[in-house]
């Protein structure tokens, strides 16, 4: 399966017709819509707009789109080829420009150039191709080696909880992350169910997640995020799963806002709370979470309600931190990547 | 003042022209309007359509109903004026069935018939006009000594966190319930910022706290439910200040959904938490809160997010209760009422 046996691929690319194939997930949950992109610039506008999102998925499209434009220059002429692959990629790394993952995967692949200085385009073109291809593989292998691990905590018939989106919708890749220990149970025969967090203010939770995973027949009950604790209470949860937007070398996590909350409360009901990421998500350089700055985002997004009117008014204050901070004392379960659970101080890779 | 300086009367009796006005809460924050109720189906209509929502002003505006009811009904006799009454009573009744304050309200208002048997119907009026004033009154004077119990806690300066809307708006009173003591400490010269909560589903906390403390020049920041825990973490915030629906015996509150997420997470941050409601919340029929039924609502205040779009899909279970209980251990500031601080074995009234 690509992406759950329920879901068309979140990004497939068509090296025949040079397309890439999205799912359009600002159109999610109304409606399953499949939109093809032909163009650098219909590439840019998907990630800007958001029709896809989550940092490996855009990293990912992002490649492709690199991909999908090399085949479209016709020239033999390595400099101007060169000097159009350079606009192109800081285009597309301008869509967004504080996802880290885009402008990683975006030098990753252009990084073809410095590897065959002197080669011909085509053989340029195969390699920027091939660096695309080692990218969704890592990503799944990752996800794959994810759910092994986080598989082997779960049984057949527990109830955990999730946050946000980090399903398959948000990576491109098999599994997401952390949905990919459900997904992996299921296969091995468990059915898991999950209580997934609507997760205000951009509604990942009840947009995504349980869209995906609904999709995907694993039963699934959306809940507002204020509802997390007495479910905590009265509900058997064998433990919340979580991803991560960056790990520091303390062990400390930054997700989506909200995480932080949920990790208190797991811990006051003795839930465990486990962190799903790859080992890219960990950032060495910095010592501890304290240093992440936290970013603030439009009160649009908390006022609107992601639909046309605003409830915005005068004299109030609006703050929208999209992520928090979540000390890894409280991962209590433990941060789960593809190399199994890594502690701070280890090494990792 | 009757509302705060910056509000009209949230529930307003005109006698001279047998008019109820009361602010239309179904169109804040986004237009402030007025509205005349002269009939009983219109007093009907605002309370089932939540024009007028929050237990204690549902009943006021009920009561001013049978008032204004009893003086549009033109005859002396007094078999055909209780008849009369006595179907409006059980139609404002019929409103919101759930809701304890309206149906006790009403039959406080209209036991003027058992004590006056007998009397001329002009008399019944008087009694039924007289006791609709002391109910205002006494939520008046319940909210001023809740106010001034919880101002004594609070100094210039001071941040606080409040939930759902428990302020005038809720209780068409002087000062409401868990706002009494910041209006109170404002009073005093005392200014208080209050971090309020949206409070999902139904965003009683962006639509209304947040909208009712801006016009009363109170300084107030909303945030998501899912950001509590990191601003708990982060702010200097000196208590929660919440409402109650139902108080059990043993000091088991039952409040808006989210409640006792808070609680839970003002606990772990060593922050006091606090209940404020009038004693006439506290229910000593019932011996503990896992006695109290969770009503659950429907699914659409979730995915319909109160405009016109509705996010609900096949196969996604949805879970809305409309309220959690806190244990009282985790009430860790204190039950603050008219008289005081009330703990659980103590008598009240």
């Amino acid at each position: 399966m690509n992406s759950g046996a329920g879901l068309p691929a979140v990004i497939d690319y068509d090296r025949e017709n040079n397309t890439i194939t999205i799912i359009d997930q600002t159109r999610l949950p109304m409606d399953l819509v499949l939109k093809d992109l032909k163009t650098i610039d219909d590439v840019y506008l998907a990630i800007k707009n958001l029709e896809v999102r989550g940092a490996p998925a855009i990293g990912l499209v992002a490649a492709y789109g690199l991909v999908l434009y090399a085949h479209t220059i016709r020239t033999d002429d390595r400099l101007f080829f060169w000097g159009q692959m350079r606009g192109a990629a800081t285009y597309l790394k301008s869509a967004r420009p504080t996802a880290v993952n885009l402008s990683r995967d975006v030098d990753m692949v252009m990084s073809a150039f410095q590897r065959l200085a002197g080669a011909p385009v085509d053989k340029i073109i195969n390699d920027i191709e091939f660096c695309t291809g080692l990218l969704k593989s890592a990503i799944k292998a990752a996800e794959e080696a994810i759910g092994r691990t986080g598989a082997s905590l779960l049984e057949d018939g527990d109830l955990v909880m999730t946050h946000c989106n980090a399903g398959v919708l948000a990576t491109g890749g098999a599994k997401g992350t952390a949905l990919a220990p459900i997904y992996r149970a299921r296969e091995e025969g468990k059915t898991v169910s999950v209580i997934a967090c609507e997760t205000r203010p951009v509604l990942q939770g009840m947009r995504l997640t349980a869209f995906e995973l609904a999709k995907n027949q694993v039963p699934v009950r959306l809940i507002t995020d204020s509802m997390a604790g007495i479910c905590m209470k009265t509900e058997p949860i064998k433990g919340i799963f979580v991803g991560a937007d960056r790990i520091t070398a303390n062990g400390d996590v930054a997700n989506k806002i909200g995480t932080y909350s949920l990790a208190v409360l797991a811990q006051a009901h003795g839930i465990p709370f486990y962190v799903c990421a790859p080992t890219s998500t960990i950032d060495l350089s910095l010592e501890t979470g304290s240093l992440i700055p936290i970013e603030e985002r439009d009160p649009g997004e908390l006022t609107q309600l992601w639909f046309e009117e605003n409830m915005q008014v005068p004299d109030v204050t609006y703050y929208n931190p999209a992520f928090d901070v979540t000390p890894y004392e409280l991962v209590t379960g433990g941060i789960i990547t593809e190399h199994g659970f890594w502690k701070p101080g280890a090494s990792h890779g």
